[in-house]
């Protein structure tokens, strides 16, 4: 057999379309109490069982009479109702509280305030003009604040002078009033037998309260679809266990299934099947008995993910094998048109999903969540998106549509986006991201300072609440992160650790609101000021110690190559780990190399670069390397040997504005709290006595 | 007792400022399985536990080497490799698949598509140039197409020539390989001790695979904060059981509890207490023994308002009592600052919610959410927003932020809006609403041809499919919006009941999709052509039938008072009720008092206008008007007794660009299926014979 191709390469939107034509919705449901349908799919429309309101009532405090009795009622004309029915007198009325039911005999309600003591009263010394005294304990009548009915749109007159049901039987109404005034009628909200909730309709908090009211105690709901998931390879083994190398834990299952709950359907989690192409067959087969879709997970192995091309096509056709989106192109869409014993009763399908986690979750987002909606007949889940700048090309690859994970922040007036790294096997591309922008298939790339739209994984508050740092990478920065948050929920510290010199160029470029620098200026000896000063000209800002820390070599445990220092990194054999230009450890050791003479030349791996300290840590812990520069906390923090060199300042510069506003302040609080101090003095290599010194005042 | 006032009446912004100062963020925790953690949010940061990958594996399908080998291969000068390991051979290879653990020796990963049979294997037939032939059944390693990984960022070569694993022991590369090449390095991903996740971090399915990836089978997640709901009010009554008149069902609680679940908290519905000071007084200190928040529900009528009020003030201080929303703004804020029993032992709130649906479900989602968010350590929820036109002038009061329910729908390329009613008693301004229009306390209101945001409370997908009616209203378009959401999942039809002649002047507007009209005109005694010429000049449309209905009086069950006709309307004592100007019946009511000479002054209620025939129907059947015109199927649906006078067209306009979208299509042949015509056969008064004819065929 040759190598396989994609033998029905899609696009995604075609690979949808068709998708989901050939699967039939769920037809099962389940009837449920009202109140415990929350989040779940009606299966039919539902109509009212009765009138809301089902009686006339009062939409105000105040009194019920009939209308007709107070035509002819002015300022000049008052006229005179007593308390009683038509039966006993005259011109009747009843005191009447918002809510409760009309007499038979009244059609109207007057406000209290628009009622007057009658001459019995009004010679009483009560209040002028007005109905004052208060009757009794009648706390059930108790007239208080004023309700809102804004049908009838009065002034909910909160603040208005004090009136209450008085022991009057003499009242005087100096108005005439239009029949059903302030009456909530009986249907004004819902009639009996008319539509209340359609088909489809996912049930929300207000839909409960609509359905009890209208008298609907028990609603019929779509089942929801039950997802077989199925992970394949020899190569997983269960979470809790250690694995091996060239061992893979199965997450994808749990995740997926994850995504399934959310989208309200049932996850059935298989068991894994090895690398066996008819044990798959059989597994799928038994997995079709029951669920109305089956995903099968490849591992992370290409090998295994063509099983299951192979292993679906026997069930029918394949609809889509790879998809034009990256990541995830290796998805699957297969119709399930014959089983074993027979054609299929009914059209469904099965996904193939592919091994890498980001690849995974994007093809879920795209198939398996429309596919969820389809099957429940209800709307697809909101995507939500916001505009963002592009502050560099961002570039992409024709005829892919690709998912390009960034992280936004609001800088100024602006959101901001900083692009992540794009391996779909890299799952915390996804989970540090803010969201996705998606690139279409023939777009090379999108310019600096266009607008894009961003689909966010995360709430916009968070979003909003984001401090952007950008430039050094340092372990005091999430101690930073995790106290913000802790102090202000809904604020964080998100890092873009590009280096010190890119961070101060992204802080003047107005990208972010904070730069983490520890450049040294080899003229004078100090750090960052003299950098700050020539690349941040005109750029009003304040420069403020983070921690005072200490750089070094860091090599194996237990230093067996006996490295003292700079120059042993030219001896013969040794691997050095190097980090990028602009960093300020580079910085600090080209100093180093300079001032002891050492042509960077004569170190093996020299050119060999890595972004954070601790990528170097991991280089040398997976001898990878032998030696590399960094802080000795990232040595501590994977049980590294540390030759010290220096100790540095790690200074934050603040964007003055930012500096100025809540969250600058509450970062700077932040850094000088004794909660710093305490939680970086349990990581190795720092000094805190000058966190939150400034070294640069906010400059106005 | 005088009437109590608003006490300290605030701005919705400060009331929910001070509340959540006044909260003690909730500090109980629990350890789940990660897994399980979905939607809970994370008590503690969270840190890898191992590298990932935790080996050093191939990216690619292909061979391992040792970059060194490869140094100074070329296209002249090709370097021999040999299946075996260093300990065996001079240039070793070894075959791998993506994901394989990479041999102790190598470090390189030379892809497949680069490897050349060595001069043994080109010498036995292969294809030109690259190794074609297969190794047995070797499943486990077969190769297959290409993997993802778009951190290498190859060509994932789909499309390519076949290549596996050959039987070849001698290969050929033609290039060098710099080390590293195509391996995915230990902690490529995420790096062991490094931060993963953030306290106050609320667990998305892509979390549960990071989690798991990294090491991390159990989370330390917030408790769910509990909150007691407390109903007050001797009306009401448990849903189940048929209310009396003055009688209301309890459905706030369920309401409120649906909502405190979907925003993460445990809800404790406790049974209502009536109206009694001491005994609120009570429960409430009994509901704040377990409670972190407890919220009392008014009843609907005023005075249970002010008891929660007093009952509230007596455990500390009110924050609130009354906030300048509509609706909404009888609610209260307190911060319960001592028991009974001494000094409250933490900072806690209680909220006195509105005892009007609408109120109560504002009052969560601006005062509850935030609370339970701020409770939990997490950002708030997402309000998913649009921009919409607002087509006739919004208008708002002075001195509230006013919370505007609308409707929104795509009418070319615009999203418009229409005002849904305002009564806050009325629940189904909500549950029919697609979002709110937020107009602040110093506007007065909002002019036609803004743009406003639109705080939306269905799917964003749901409105796109959203078909938008304007004009008569019918219970056939209750059918069509139902068989059309049964054959279109996603779409669905919304009708503003706004009469016929209105409605062809929102279409002509470009605000409606379609117009549903029976306008009769007296001149030629034909329906609606002569208007939509009149009124629809330049408006490309098609107008198609959608049932003959039947018109006459509605009056009460047996028609007691002997009904005959137009005529009898104007019978002493009879009272009327009618419809606007504008509606077709009303056009046709008017049309037959001239054609008999009746004096529409002579007829009692004539100048009493409903909107729908529901509401007309309603009137008649509570006792508020003897005699109506609408709709056989309205008496039908309300039990009425129902006087024939005239069969008429009701007809639906359509603008020509909609009629030929795919959503115009499906509309289209949803009127014309079997389906429709055996939906209606079900509703007295309807004849679906001419159901789908055409009218006027769709201009171009």
């Amino acid at each position: 057999m040759a190598r396989q191709r994609y033998l029905a390469r899609r696009s995604l939107a075609d690979a949808r379309v068709e998708m989901l034509a050939s699967a039939e919705p769920i037809t099962r449901h389940e009837v449920l109490a009202a109140e415990e349908a929350l989040g779940r799919v009606l299966a039919r429309a539902v109509s009212a069982a009765r009138n809301v309101p089902h009686y006339h009532g009062a939409a105000m405090d105040g009194i019920a009479v009939r209308a007709e009795d107070t035509f002819g009622a002015s300022e000049g004309h008052p006229l005179t109702f007593e308390l009683g029915s038509p039966d006993t007198v005259v011109r009747p009325f009843s005191w009447i509280d918002t809510g409760n039911n009309l007499p038979l005999w009244a059609d109207s309600v007057v406000m209290v305030e628009r009622v007057f003591p009658g001459p019995a009263a009004a010679g009483s010394g009560a209040a002028a003009g007005t109905v004052a005294a208060r009757a009794g304990d009648d706390c059930c009548g108790a007239a208080g604040a004023a309700p809102e009915n804004a049908a009838t749109a009065g002034d909910e007159s909160g603040g208005g002078a004090g009136l209450v049901r008085g022991p009057e039987r003499v009242l005087h109404l100096r108005h005439s009033q239009a029949p059903w005034q302030h009456v909530r009628l009986v249907g004004e909200d819902i009639v009996q037998s008319e539509p209340l909730l359609p088909r489809g309709h996912r049930v929300r908090p207000i839909d409960i309260g609509a359905l009890l009211a209208a008298g609907i105690d028990r609603v019929d709901v779509r089942a929801r679809p039950r997802v077989a998931i199925l992970p394949t390879g020899d190569e997983l083994v269960q979470p809790g266990n250690e694995p091996r190398p060239g061992r893979i834990v199965e997450f994808n299952s749990r995740m997926i299934a994850a995504f399934v709950r959310e989208w309200g359907g049932d996850a059935v989690r298989l068991e894994p099947v090895g690398d066996n192409p008819e044990a798959l067959y059989s597994r799928i087969v038994g997995a079709l008995r029951d669920a109305d879709v089956v995903c099968v997970i490849a591992g992370s192995s290409a090998g295994d993910h063509d099983h299951s091309a192979e292993a679906l096509a026997r069930f029918g056709r394949l609809i889509a094998h790879g998809i034009d989106i990256m990541p995830g192109k290796p998805a699957i869409v297969a119709a399930i048109e014959h089983l074993p014993d027979g054609p299929a009763a009914s059209s469904r399908v099965a996904l193939g999903i592919p091994g890498y986690p980001v690849s995974a979750a994007i093809v879920c987002r795209e198939l398996l969540e429309p596919l969820l909606a389809h099957l429940l007949g209800a709307a697809r889940v909101d995507r939500v998106c916001v505009k963002a700048l592009v502050p560099r090309k961002l570039v992409s690859k024709l005829g892919h549509e690709e998912f390009v994970r960034v992280n936004v922040g609001r800088v100024g007036e602006r959101l901001v986006l900083s692009p992540l790294g794009r391996g779909a096997g890299a799952i915390t591309t996804l989970t540090r991201a803010d969201g996705f922008v998606r690139v279409p298939p023939l777009v090379e790339g999108i310019d600096a300072g266009e607008e894009v739209a961003v689909e966010l994984l995360r709430p916009i508050a968070e979003i909003e609440g984001t401090i952007v740092a950008s430039g050094s990478h340092d372990l005091t920065l999430g101690v930073l992160d995790d106290l913000l948050r802790g102090a202000c929920p809904g604020s964080r510290l998100v890092t873009n650790s590009v280096g010190s010199l890119a961070g101060l160029l992204a802080l003047g470029r107005g990208e972010a609101h904070v730069a983490a620098s520890h450049l040294l200026d080899v003229a004078s000896g100090t750090y960052n000021l003299p950098d700050v000063e020539r690349l941040l000209e005109g750029v009003p800002v304040m420069v403020v110690n983070l921690v005072v820390r200490e750089q070094g070599l860091l090599v194996a445990a237990g230093n067996p190559l006996g490295i003292g220092g700079v120059r042993d990194l030219t001896r013969a054999g040794l691997r050095y780990v190097n980090r990028q230009s602009g960093a300020g450890t580079r910085v600090l050791l080209d100093f180093m190399l300079e001032r002891d003479g050492i042509d960077p030349e004569a170190i093996a791996g020299h050119e060999r670069c890595e972004l954070t300290h601790m990528a170097v840590a991991i280089a040398v812990r997976s001898g990878l390397a032998d030696a590399g520069m960094g802080v000795r906390s990232a040595a501590a923090a994977l049980g590294l040997g540390f030759v010290p060199l220096e100790r540095e300042d790690y200074d934050l510069v603040l964007r003055a504005d930012f500096a100025r506003s809540a969250a600058g302040r509450a970062l700077l609080g932040v850094v000088r709290s004794a909660g710093f101090a305490a939680a970086v003095s349990c990581l190795p290599g720092y000094d805190t006595r000058r966190s939150g010194e400034v070294k640069i005042p906010c400059a106005t």
